[in-house]
């Protein structure tokens, strides 16, 4: 594969839509009404393992199951969602899993990878530990590595969640999409700028992350080595966008970037407690911020129909960050 | 209407079915697994106002609004969710709306009934003291009382949940409901018998109800004057049966009834938070906790699909039952 193709996200498609839910859309007046425009939440905090994450892991490992060479298994590290997908993904393709975490991830999402039967390794919590211990155990197994984003699979698989929602609201004018490695972003904005040219898909950002200045420099202006984000959102805490991601981001995704606060993230994942009566997660609450916050009122009145990600709901309920 | 019929259910249907939503179901191979059969969630949760009582009450708004006689508008008393119904439906119908609720409604509920534009009156917190004011500001203002559960349109609105269920999963074996006056349950089992009439139909309640005592001796014999039972399911803790539903749950559901405690309760709304990633309130997690009792475990095996009301999620997300 060179680049992601829409192809390939309808590939994709097929490969896991038996196994996937077709996640339900969500409307609200009241979201409407403070967002001046309609707006449709796509609830993947509702998919398999409680985040769009099974849905690339699924496509990456069954694609790696029909070229016969996989018989080691599959690792990967993640902060939590990506693992737990791969490691439902895996069993269900009955192929061994290792899944790196680093040893700050919330309880809830390490006992669910667990659950699903994977071998599970606690490493530092830095973006460079991740990676190095993900190699060594690849080298001492011989299992494939299945990287969160940089991975043409994995973005096209979490494309299918265009594919189906403008199946699901054909007339969008705009796509919300919470960004950390961009796997999600530009698996839907390949999938959506095919189906429907004129749509605008826009990132939301954690403070800290600088996306947009990068995207109007065209330029990866991130320090080196890679760092996390110190924000709520422990989904989307990378600060760099992936190597695979990015020229995707850069040439697909709106310059103007959705920059929220962790005070912002907490009002808005009450919010969609409240309102949507739906448990997201920080990630998604990132979206749910951005949908609410001033500068959805000022977007472009022509945006008359925006789709929101609620990219998952793995959030610990025992410690909700409010009283 | 002497009693409701099925044909009342189908045209509550055809009278509402444009204003509320066709709430989604939703599964769960864990709870399957813990319940020993097939569960099917029907999410009330996601009903317009936050609970299914915006199906009985705006079914008996739009009926009283046909007969012309409709302008003093309409008057209710309610712990919170018919009445939250009752004001969201008269702002629809275009009548003026007044909504008494007890003193100890929680905020969240009280604030939803202003907001859709109701007059508020508080009361005293007991069964009485909510009918007694109800009478008196009817006779003052000229209302039209739609009560919570004791009028057969409202029995006919809540039906119509059985309808939808039946065609979204039209080979169940049984269906869950909480009961509190038993509008809810008395509706579901009217249209549920009608179109299948094999299914069984089962009814939840708090510790101190002592229902099943009653319907296997064929007898009301609770204490009166009524009174609340000390739960912290809020919307179902009127201990009688109504007098208008009565009749209907003593012949038409199951004689075995399922007992829940405020821990079982607390425990099960932890864990549809967790799993279904769904926000429920305590009456819904009744059901819940039924589902993953010990009894359920033990019920007859021919019962192979289970269909699960979850009946509201309006629960105050800055007070949950736990740390």
């Amino acid at each position: 594969m060179s680049r992601v193709s829409f192809e390939d996200v309808l590939k994709a498609h097929e490969r896991i839509v038996s196994h996937i839910h077709k996640t339900p859309v969500f409307t609200s007046s009241s979201v409407d009404k403070i967002a001046g425009r309609k707006v449709y939440f796509k609830a993947e905090c509702l998919q398999k393992t409680g985040s769009f994450k099974a849905r690339g892991a699924l496509n990456a490992i069954l694609a790696l199951k029909d070229t016969g060479n996989s018989s080691a298994g599959v690792v990967t590290h993640s902060s939590g969602n990506h693992g737990q997908a791969v490691a439902w993904a895996s069993r269900l393709a009955g192929l061994p899993c290792s899944v790196i975490v680093p040893q700050d991830t919330t309880a809830v999402k390490q006992d669910a990878i667990k659950g699903y039967g994977a071998n599970l390794i606690l490493c530092e919590s830095s973006p460079t530990s991740r990676v190095e211990t993900c190699n060594k155990v690849a080298k001492e197994t011989g299992q494939v590595i299945i990287p969160p984003y940089d991975k043409y699979e994995v973005i096209a698989g979490q494309g299918t969640i265009a594919v189906e929602l403008l199946t699901q609201v054909p007339d969008l004018d705009a796509i919300i999409v919470p960004i950390s490695g961009g796997g999600l972003i530009s698996g839907i904005a390949t999938a959506a700028k095919e189906i429907k040219p004129n749509i605008r898909v826009y990132a939301v950002e954690p403070v800290g992350k600088d996306l947009e200045h990068c995207l109007r420099e065209g330029k990866r202006l991130w320090p080196n080595p890679p760092t996390f984000l110190d924000t709520i959102a422990d989904g989307i805490k990378t600060q760099q966008v992936g190597q695979l991601t990015w020229p995707i981001v850069l040439s697909l995704v709106e310059k103007d970037v959705f920059t929220v606060s962790d005070e912002q993230i907490k009002d808005a994942m009450k919010f969609a407690f409240q309102r949507l009566k739906l448990v997201i997660e920080a990630a998604a609450g990132a979206a749910m911020a951005a949908v609410i916050s001033q500068k959805m009122k000022q977007l472009d009145p022509a945006i008359a129909k925006v789709g929101v990600i609620l990219c998952g709901g793995n959030v610990d309920i025992c410690n909700l960050p409010w009283k």
